[in-house]
């Protein structure tokens, strides 16, 4: 390997880090639990040991080491590094730009995980080419990008397209970010976990139970996956529940920015989308004006798991102009 | 006059004329009303009719007359002056543009009013020099604009932000557009004049009852105002709720735009902006997430009722390159 680029998917359960080569393909990967639980510097030390183990697991020459790039929950300034706030890693005004170049004596850039995972997708995936596009990632929580313009949308302070905290009922459910009635309330995994807790402490009958166990945790989406392809009756109910409620705040997504494609990924779109693209293509007819939503064309994530290691790839590339 | 611009504020209810001089000051101005339910014919000879007027009215030589200007409600192609779909005039796939330019000899170019009058205020009035400002008018719909990296936001097929359609309850009253619980069934002239109709047939103390008569049209602002003023209880009740609607619908706008400024304006802020502004200003705590409401003024419109005119106006001078 003439070059090597390090990317990192921080996300709140776990954290994904690649190898690219010179010709921008993944080399190796290495994932690990997040863990966010245990604080700051246990983080830290995780996202170090991660880069540490990519480097001797690629067999890469450190100097062949170009930049590192990587996509974080929240706010994030993407000139200085600085998280200024995340919601489910408890990062708060918390400088990892320091860390990283200090430790490894390259530079580092990150950016927001869903903005960077849109990038991705406008750069080298499913929106190569258009000008428009709306992302939303479903994952922990919800996240969003917009690509305007051929341009990732920044907004005013580092942050912008918090699409998981638009209002999709003044009065719904409580969310994590201290708002009710969130789109992230209704139609991320913390929210379908806590719809199916609730439902079986109700003595609803569900193959999730002997799936799920007694792990109290977010439910993994390959869990959920299952219990959707044997027609599990709960685990149907909640994921519908969740793409109605996904279609209502992607309709008026629609509504807002008219974007020439509606992008959804991240990872219950990962292992759902083949169930819930169809019916979200459906049931958002019900929540846009026809005449604007017309226009838009409605798809899944083509870089998978990996459009934010893409999208930290295209940060990087953009902060030296390529 | 040596050059002479015409412009026109296409409503629901009413159509405002004006004549801007080469200084690009209104020199003078018609108002008449729309009277939309007598079908298209009958508004196109009414706006002719206007222009018709306002050359008389100013004294201009018809020579001196340079272009026409224009904002009306729904999507419109700009470039073709194509209205596509407008929710509260008769209008369904219109060309406006070659009615106007056949009969008076000059360019005519149309937007969306409220995209003109944010395209306005970021021109010649209240958000100048701001780079992401997201426009929200009052009237008797609720429409908006946005502006990105300096530029009016067009989205992919003519519409976008219809910031009056965003889903604030997903089982919420009914719209005009058909969908269910839109920002615009809660917070428009139309969904005011409704609940106070309402609450008048149930037979609730007011003095709107007195000032608005036997008229079953759609409430006046400043029949609104005076009873604000003199602190009527319905008034207050059906103003405050609006309120909140409007800044739940704000505060999702700011999640996801994070824009430099917000303005309020149309009808209603005009006559009411002095009591509801502070309120909105307050209760969009609720519903923004705070780092991302930090970075946001929030302000009145400053052209006022002249800003869908100051919008046309900007539209003539950004199709000529000024």
């Amino acid at each position: 390997m003439k070059k090597a680029y390090i990317c990192l998917d921080i996300g709140g359960t776990k954290v994904l880090g690649a190898v690219f080569d010179e010709n921008l393909k993944i080399v190796c990967t290495v994932k690990k639990k997040t863990k966010a639980e245990e604080g700051q510097e246990k983080i830290e030390e995780r996202i170090t040991g991660i880069v540490e183990e990519l480097i001797i697991k690629s067999q890469m020459n450190r100097e062949s080491l170009a930049a590192i790039g990587a996509g974080a929950p929240g706010i994030i300034n993407e000139g200085t590094g600085e998280i200024i706030f995340t919601p489910n890693i408890p990062w708060r005004n918390y400088n990892i730009k320091k860390v990283i170049e200090g430790r490894f004596n390259v530079p580092f850039h990150i950016g927001n995980d869903v903005k960077m995972g849109v990038l991705g997708e406008w750069k080298y995936g499913a929106g190569k080419g258009k000008e428009n596009i709306v992302g939303i990632f479903v994952g922990t929580g919800i996240g969003g990008g917009v690509i305007i313009n051929n341009k990732l949308y920044a907004g005013a302070k580092h942050s912008g397209t918090e699409v998981g905290h638009m209002i999709i009922n003044t009065e719904g459910p409580y969310c994590n970010c201290g708002q009710r009635g969130c789109l992230e309330a209704y139609a991320s995994k913390i929210a379908i976990t806590r719809e199916i807790r609730s439902q079986m402490l109700r003595g609803r009958k569900t193959i999730l139970k002997e799936l799920m166990g007694e792990d109290t945790t977010i439910i993994k989406s390959k869990v959920l996956k299952r219990a959707i392809d044997e027609k599990d009756e709960l685990a149907l109910e909640v994921v519908d529940k969740a793409v109605y409620y996904l279609a209502a705040g992607a309709g008026s997504l629609i509504n807002i920015f008219n974007p020439n494609m509606l992008i959804l990924g991240g990872g219950v779109f990962e292992a759902l989308g083949s169930y819930m693209l169809p019916a979200l293509q459906e049931k958002i007819k019900r929540f846009s004006m026809p005449a604007v939503l017309e226009g838009t064309e409605i798809v899944q994530s083509k870089l998978g798991d990996d459009s934010i290691l893409y999208g930290s790839l295209a940060l990087i590339m953009e902060k030296w102009g390529k």
